[in-house]
């Protein structure tokens, strides 16, 4: 038991030392001819020349009339020249100018005679109004230099160029093997222990973004000899390959002996969080990239040491990464002996751009799609204090991170169909929510960093709601408090409620298990304060150091057998089809800054919360009393 | 004769009323219900909610063993304690939860007995080492809403929830219709008045970069019933349909009539320039487009008033435009009457963006492909003066605007393929040269902005080339004046030289058609200088003032049989397989600004210019003489 890695090399070397590699094993891009017609997108593998000009005749710029300039010498106002039947041609824009003629004469600038013959009041100077020969392309010329991407311009200056194939870089093929015993096809109804295999799904959508082919192979078992023979055919039939192998260490040992048995590793250990256990192998000029079984890890290793791979075969440059400076609101730990990639979501409050950090867990693919940037802790840093000014990494475009509304605070699924309401009724408008309980959203808002906080904190004094703490919290004001919902909170037990739950201290039982949220909550609040009120001893119960983020999670313990109750909203328990206790109706408002209120993202938050739809959306959910949402609390 | 558009409606007037006409005829977007492999980049039509939670079950975190962790409760470094067989179960990362467990210890912290049983010297906590159910996702959670594009990750995370289908915005499918008596099928050996049919070509790859799905129609002859029934069918097939007819009145005509009958004409005629002839119109709620024949016009109106509709369909807000302050190099007029769209190239030269009207023809599509920028003039302004800072839409991207050697000057195709190895051998490096003849590149480089200016100018009172031009523009330095090549100059004639031209002077023989270089180019400076010295008068040269901008622009013309002769170099004869006499050899040098001499793009343009390729592609390219370039040449 136990694994060492055999190196802890740093990203840019073993990236550097990689394409060096390979390269020294003939790694190049190879090429095909192929419709221009099917070019756009595509970069060319040699200069493309035009093999005839554009226009590749003379032809009339205008409506009008073909003449000899020189037998229009002398025409003026006052000395009108009249040419015969025979000495013009008519001519529409784009045709061909006679042999004989050297010269147009606007339709305007035409007095018809009726006898056939016209009348010109100025003389025509030779060569006026026609679209000389290669005016546009010449012939031999130059149309695009090698390693240029096509555009849908340059596609038609082919074509008009007379050039009808092209060859460009042919799209390299990444072949993906996912492998490990419990991985399984994708599917509704797992068993336990079964992952499903989205892995490859996610490389494949990554690697086509960035112009090669994908090709996700059949899922191997782990037994050494079905992975080197799959791996061995991939490798004949593609020019990159992915081994994604499960993330504990006997699993990476297989990849490591199979490359070497078909090839060679270079490495085999990066200096990289997440996606240290990444291996740098090749069979001949093909790499084999040994990537770890967690999503997270493997998007990161891929991005990192693959897609310079792919760039490098493609030839034309991609484009830069974009960085941002961005205030942290939370503070970062990183491990001195590794570059760290923190996906964080990020958001513009005020002029301020803030960057939260995401949840580091590996397996979390959600985390990746919420991310907005990543933050780059450089290899030998400990990590920055909150507040810090860092530079991110963007994955969205600025005009999201412009105009994404951020919500900080306590979890309330209506938010998501708020988020929702707002984006589609405001194309381009956004938001991002992030759940760290009711304190925590008080406390963003008191630091800047968000356009609204969710809050549901019960003042035990007097049983009032939410005012209490705006009072002690803003004691100079400078926020609004605004009604959102009232809503049932409760006990969640599973379905039929086996244990026969009448009351809140029943959650007290011996033999109970009990799975609750986390500190700083208002559910979490409401719960330590029911507790109390019931006399009931929290060190007692079991699992009630047992924490979950949010409504839902907390519900998921339950259907899923590993907890017995938790208290929550009643609308987590309807999404479950739950058993639900009643315990009380709760005030849910939203707290927003002066400062965020007069912007038009607040304006139409608040739209969104008056309107007719959103009330059906929560009737609909269950568990939530609407009266005069949007409506300011006095405080 | 003569033909009104109807309207001359403002471009932003044009757009948001041909929205609101199609809303009002319910022009929305279709859904579809895909695979979720495929739905990476697709937008999605309603919110995805998770149908299982990620991790569908409780799963170990680590390698190790399962545990109940009541029966660890008390274990310390100093009192151990021992758990039986039956008291544990080994787990590898990934596996699921045992009913009757609720801790995992990791396998480091665990010593095996030989009895089958462990030791352990810490109690675990109750959750510990444990990925809890919904850690990624919760079922019923929502992944994704409405209107969002899908990205790699976030397919990941729909098929993590069980997502296996998603309903997403359907691709919206444009029909695009090529009519014209005297449009052919692109091809090689196209007839006097054949034009390429390559805008199809154009349309379809602009609005597959979009988004949309493009289906380009059979050619359609000028014939008013075959357009209408034409028309009619790609309306009933498509979203969206693009008529493009030819560009003189009378077919536009038919256009506007063929729409009227099948459905309403909102505008004909946008205060767009080029554009100004485009065809709003609608068969229900299907746009009808109707866009003029030349490539650049159709283009600027596609982008301008088809791509709106494109995004709003998508749902998904379009990247906005990405400006940049640029210095223009050349005044721009523009009427007032219209918007107008003006192409740019750019580079930086020092700090400064530089900003270089190209050809306006409409005609010209090769001046889209070598746009780096589009300069809106807004309706109502006359343009702009040279030396003015103006705001330029980018077409490219930033990384390569840095990255581009500017060189303004003398045309010779050697700068072509000069360029060409220049970004093969330095991936992200390009060159754009703009041909302006010799004397307007010196004139560039002393406004700055150029990097290099290609330049023969000879000096007629010593037969010397360059160095008195340097002296005389440059007196106080600061520039270097760079070995290129000597080149052959020649009378470019028919093959077989039916014309029997022996010598220079016979260019003023009666009958026979010159083409000519414009003033300012070394070419021309020189064919003035052989007329005074062969006492003729070129006021008697027929075609003295046909004005061609390069030597393979002259050769074209050549070759097509509208003129008989032209001064030019021996490599443009070659390349059209013309005669040629020689006449005499220059010597063709880059003037090179000192504050551009220290980038690293120069100086990678001088190893390119010393290498052995570069000379062996000249003598392959036939009239040069190479000796010592790259060489600084003495002032």
């Amino acid at each position: 038991m136990g694994f060492e890695y055999l190196t802890n090399v740093p990203l840019r070397k073993a990236r550097a030392d990689y394409l060096k590699l390979l390269e020294d094993h003939g790694f190049a891009p190879q090429t095909e001819v192929i419709p221009v017609y099917e070019a756009c997108g595509r970069v060319t593998a040699h200069a493309v020349y035009a093999h005839i000009c554009a226009p590749h005749y003379a032809a009339s710029a205008m409506d009008g009339a073909a003449v000899r300039a020189k037998d229009t010498f002398g025409a003026t106002e006052t000395t009108p020249i009249t040419l015969a039947k025979n000495q013009y041609m008519v001519l529409d824009t784009g045709d061909p100018i006679p042999d004989n003629c050297d010269a147009v004469i606007m339709v305007e600038d035409i007095v018809k005679n009726g006898d056939g013959s016209i009348t010109i009041h100025a003389a025509a100077a030779p060569w006026q109004h026609i679209r000389q020969i290669g005016e546009d392309i010449c012939a031999g010329e130059m149309i695009l230099p090698s390693h240029m991407t096509v555009s849908p311009s340059a596609l038609g200056a082919m074509i008009a160029g007379g050039v009808l194939e092209v060859e460009v870089i042919r799209k390299p093929k990444v072949g993906i093997i996912p492998t490990g015993d419990e991985i399984i096809p994708p599917c509704t109804d797992p068993k336990p222990g079964d992952i499903l295999e989205f892995n490859g799904s996610i490389f494949s959508a990554m690697v086509r973004q960035w112009g090669a082919e994908a090709m996700v192979y059949p899922i191997v078992p782990d037994q050494f000899d079905q992975i080197r023979d799959m791996v061995a055919k991939a490798a004949d039939e593609c020019d990159l390959v992915i081994l994604n192998a499960g993330s504990s260490a006997g699993r990476e040992d297989y990849s490591v002996k199979v490359i070497r048995e078909l090839g060679q590793v270079l490495y085999h250990g990066i200096a990289m969080k997440p996606g240290k256990p990444a291996i740098l192998g090749c069979k001949g000029n093909t790499p084999i990239l040994g990537v770890p079984g967690y999503p997270v890890s493997g998007i990161i290793v891929i991005e990192e040491l693959l897609k310079p791979l792919i760039d490098h075969w493609l030839k034309a440059p991609a484009a830069p990464r974009q960085y941002a400076k961005a205030a942290l609101t939370r503070p970062v730990v990183s491990g001195l002996k590794y570059e760290e990639f923190v996906r964080v979501r990020m958001g513009y409050v005020g002029d301020k751009l803030m960057a939260s950090p995401l949840s580091r867990g590996s397996g979390v693919v959600s985390s990746f799609m919420k991310a907005d940037g990543i933050l780059e802790v450089p290899q030998g840093l400990e990590g920055y204090e909150a507040g810090s000014e860092v530079n991110v990494r963007l994955l969205s475009r600025a005009d999201k991170l412009e105009n994404t509304l951020v919500v900080i605070g306590s979890h309330d699924p209506l938010l998501d169909e708020l988020g929702n309401m707002l984006h589609v009724e405001n194309n381009g408008v956004y938001m991002s929510s992030s759940h760290v309980g009711s304190m925590g959203g008080i406390m963003a808002i008191r630091r800047g960093e968000a356009h609204a906080a969710g809050c549901h904190l019960l003042d035990t004094a007097d049983g009032s709601y939410n005012t209490a703490f705006i009072r002690k919290y803003f004691p100079r004001g400078g926020v609004k408090l605004i009604r959102c919902v009232g809503r049932q909170q409760g006990l969640m037990v599973a379905r039929g409620n086996p244990l026969g739950i009448e009351k809140f201290s029943d959650i007290a039982r011996d033999g109970l298990r009990y799975v609750n949220r986390q500190k700083g909550s208002g559910t979490r609040i409401l719960t330590d304060y029911l507790c109390r009120q019931n006399g009931l001893d929290t060190a007692a119960i079991y699992g009630y150091d047992r924490e979950e983020l949010t409504h839902t999670s907390v519900a998921a313990q339950i259907i899923s057998g590993s907890a017995d109750a938790g208290m929550g909203i009643y609308s987590a328990a309807k999404l479950y089809d739950l058993d639900f206790i009643p315990i009380c109706i709760e005030e849910y408002d939203l707290i927003i800054p002066d400062h965020a209120w007069d912007t038009p993202m607040v304006q139409q938050l608040l739209a969104t919360l008056k309107s007719g739809a959103f009330r059906e959306k929560l009737l609909a959910m269950g568990g939530y009393t609407v009266e005069n949402p949007g409506e300011i609390i006095e405080v």
